[in-house]
């Protein structure tokens, strides 16, 4: 899996469900707005999943080409008129629309999230690799004290994740080589397309991520160099 | 000069010059060559000063568009095989050069600098923007301890200062608008740029950057925001 002799110099995160709660965070800001709209009806963490179940096809339109580069906020608004359409809530307006989006940038860390993250950057550098754009993920890092040394992410590299490039690009900026960095996720999906560019691999247990029924991604599927419970225990095995 | 009411949202830093001290640091590098070289001729803070007197050059020929991106540490490099054919040194090998150019991250910031940023940071986002490369900007604040919440800078924009792209693409990158935004430098052009583009402007006197016969930049020379002694004397002033 790319590893070279020692500890990592980088540590890349993945954020949504790796460092942070996506789906409670925006759960609730959908719940207070359906309390404000008097719609007793609607069931927040279904609108939560759905929205996150357009994120895929939503990156692919850009991956693809058959659309320019641009950033999750416009893709995360876009998906949530279908969201909230599907949810019989064509009520919502335009500046509660753009105010929802920003559920993205407000949401919480895990509770091992920011110690995990400081006991890290002793050792190496960290920053997130997200698909979060640059403004998104400051946003989150000073609400949330995330101690990244830098933010990088897809903006950085123009190219959303899997993309090969998003890995490469990211390494090559901060001056270093695949075998330097670690990528860390809980996801077995960015672990493969981080492996395949020559970075190390850690996953880290989310199983809560998709809330109580969760299936995917309960266990490593790959010969990652590290499996961590969370980034506390990323930390004690990365030494 | 583009002021908004309240503190500003975000302060970006030139680095050479106004957090670390570019001058003694390079000075101490070439002083250990020639040591090491047995040339007791050499006047390593002549070679440092004929050194960054090339700065503005090279940029130019990025600015100018007659060479296409390339990172300070390409330009630094190129530079200083003038410098040492000019000093006399042309036994110096590559890759010492390669060693010597990579100097420029190893900076010491001055005393008040670590202290000063940690204050800021409190009520704003901080971020260097530097012609400096994320590479090269990354390792001086791991060695140094410059508590950045990201690195922005010349290659962030792929515009070197004082081009205005320089400045608004890494305002938009942070999702601010230029009014949000006070540029930080112990230099009067870069404010001057900074305030053209509808930046906040906040000048700090360091008045050893070029040693003890400094001439220029000892003053104010325009209608700045703040004026301050040292980055916590800054910190005390935007309260």
């Amino acid at each position: 899996m790319g590893s070279s002799p020692g500890a990592p110099r980088a540590l890349f995160f993945d954020v949504f469900g790796t460092c942070v709660d996506w789906r409670t965070g925006v759960a609730g800001e959908v719940a207070a707005l359906a309390r404000r709209l008097g719609r007793d009806d609607v069931a927040p963490e279904a609108v939560a999943d759905a929205w996150r179940a357009l994120y895929q096809p939503q990156l692919e339109t850009v991956r693809s080409g058959a659309r320019p580069w641009v950033t999750l906020d416009v893709l995360h608004r876009d998906a949530l008129d279908r969201v909230l359409a599907d949810a019989g809530l064509d009520e919502v307006g335009a500046a509660d629309r753009d105010e929802l989006t920003r559920a993205w940038h407000r949401l919480d860390p895990w509770p091992d999230t920011v110690e995990g993250l400081t006991r890290l950057k002793r050792g190496a550098v960290i920053a997130p690799h997200s698909n979060g754009h640059v403004a998104l993920l400051l946003t989150m890092a000073k609400r949330a004290g995330l101690p990244w040394d830098l933010i990088l992410g897809a903006e950085t590299a123009r190219a959303y994740k899997p993309d090969p490039a998003s890995y490469l690009r990211n390494v090559e900026l901060i001056g270093m080589v695949p075998g330097d960095v670690m990528m860390v996720a809980a996801h077995n999906s960015d672990l493969v397309a981080a492996a395949a560019c020559g970075l190390r691999t850690g996953f880290v247990r989310r199983p809560a991520e998709h809330g109580p029924g969760q299936t995917s991604d309960l266990e490593p599927e790959g010969d990652w160099d590290v499996v961590a419970d969370d980034l506390i225990d990323l930390a004690e095995r990365i030494g």
